[in-house]
């Protein structure tokens, strides 16, 4: 989307559902592979010819607004004058929303890399690993078992750098007693996990045990409201509340989860005190309280799941206990 | 930007000169090392209520259109009906395209990092060694030498899939005589490299050698170009007319380079035939010719170069000849 110049392509489809791809010449070899009608460009002029022959005698275009530059919206009503411009976000959320079993196959194997990594994470650590270098092991773990990339910036924070809920990685050194939160996905064919879990290097102490305990309870408060037809706002708002009930208030300073898929955040959907969803068989989502206390340390726990009609399954299973290194 | 609900965080620009941040509270932490004031939202309702509050008197609002999804522009129309927005791209891009001491000790390093790794690559490599395992490779070691994440999707492609410019890797095996062209890059302290090089598994034949020599000679075309005050298409132009004129005729299918810095594809600038740049002293570009023949393979050497005003300096430095492995 912001690659380069004239790296915008898009795929067109028409009423009769026949569907076309305009596409730069540099992505010709791998376009190929999808078996739709392929237009190639190798500069703007010629784009832009192909945007008006076919399209311009469309009356309505429906675009995607929630993933659509502004500079591109411009630019397509500069050269469609005639045509009428409709917002159809919400329908192509829809269907990205509820995975198809090819979806879902995917995503459980970008479940299994993670779940897999995360095993091995009490076996990498020592005294005086740095944030950075077990970042790297992660990325490097995912990526010999299967994953194309990890899905984002693996966080990889110890001591109170875990309090700061989006910190990646540096050049701290693990000591004895310090949080170690680990957060990552594995993209795997396209599609995307996304776990964490936070250990304690030494013996916890009793303030840490009671935040992990207190996480792990938040999180099964979800894990038990889960299933088709809930309200995902209602979910978060009864992690919300025992969150703010325990000595812990006012420390649970996101939303409980996020839709997963090909996107990390996908369509823009979550179990947060402002979603519309209404829970469906097949929704994927991430679900991950934390409390994060400044200048002492967050502790969050985060897992995939698929919304089934009178529950739930875990997609991701790795161990969900404290575990002191 | 396509990241969850919320996480829209914006800075504004006072004509005053002061500044203010407007963060979800998931950044706040990270976001006090800034030094800039900071407002803090946990919902739509209080971001809104914010950007209300600090904008509703202002008549002209400058945005930065090219990097604005048309749904946030519409949120922002409906938030502040009297304002006029006003696309400020230009001057963004203006002042991003041209780096400061601090941005280009950065992408030094950046560039510094790929270099090593490049180096190390044929150590790296055996026979059945896969795309995928060598991408793992690769990116471990960037991370090790001190990237904090690649810069974009590395790309290890053998065979004949080093004739699609943006395949990335899969489960293919390394076997004698294929090419090897692995294009990565490292984010340091958010700045990016970005470098390609093409090996051979063996003794290279006269058509890998030929191509290959072709792509050295029309990046020295390039590097002789470069200067400040030079337009940026004219050295596109020269490159691609030089591989028009080769044996290789027509496959030369992408520009001849891009700006880099806090984005892989800085700025949306590029040497290309549509371009509109006239170089200036520090100015950072890739120069990346490559051409790529379907059913055999490519050949691409990139690398990252600074704009002097009489001339350029490399900021990539491995090896450029055929190294046969």
């Amino acid at each position: 989307m912001d690659e380069g110049n004239f790296e915008v392509c898009c795929g067109i489809l028409f009423p009769q559902k026949k569907s076309e791809l305009i596409i730069t010449e540099l992505e010709y070899e791998s376009s190929k592979k999808s078996n739709e009608k392929i237009n190639i460009f190798n500069n703007k002029k010629k784009y832009e010819k192909l945007i008006i022959e076919y399209l311009s005698s469309s009356k309505f275009i429906g675009l995607n607004f929630n993933n659509l530059l502004y500079r591109d919206y411009i630019n397509f009503k500069k050269l469609l004058p005639n045509s009428k411009f409709i917002n159809i976000s919400e329908e192509i959320n829809k269907l990205r929303i509820i995975k198809d079993n090819n979806e879902i196959k995917k995503i459980r194997n970008a479940c299994n890399i993670v779940d897999k990594v995360m095993a091995k994470i009490p076996d990498i650590l020592y005294k005086e690993i740095t944030e950075n270098q077990l970042a790297a092991e992660i990325n490097f773990l995912m990526q010999k078992m299967g994953a194309k990339k990890p899905a984002f910036t693996t966080i990889s924070s110890f001591g109170q750098n875990s309090a700061e809920p989006h910190y990646s990685h540096g050049n701290v050194k693990l000591k004895k007693g310090d949080f170690i939160l680990c957060d990552f996905g594995a993209n795997f064919m396209r599609y995307n996990s996304d776990i964490t879990r936070t250990f304690v290097f030494g013996e916890p102490n009793d303030k840490q045990r009671s935040m992990h305990k207190t996480i792990v309870n938040a999180q099964n408060i979800a894990f038990n409201e889960l299933m088709a037809e809930v309200k995902a706002k209602d979910i978060h708002k009864k992690v919300f509340s025992f969150i703010e009930q325990s000595k812990f208030k006012s420390l649970f300073i996101h939303s409980t989860g996020h839709s997963i898929g090909l996107n990390v955040h996908d369509v823009g959907a979550g179990l947060s005190s402002d979603s519309e969803i209404l829970l469906k068989e097949n929704m994927i989502f991430t679900i991950e309280p934390g409390i994060y206390l400044p200048k002492f340390g967050g502790v969050r726990i985060e897992d995939d799941i698929i919304i089934k009609k009178d529950g739930y399954e875990l997609l991701t299973n790795a161990n969900r206990n404290l575990i002191t290194i």
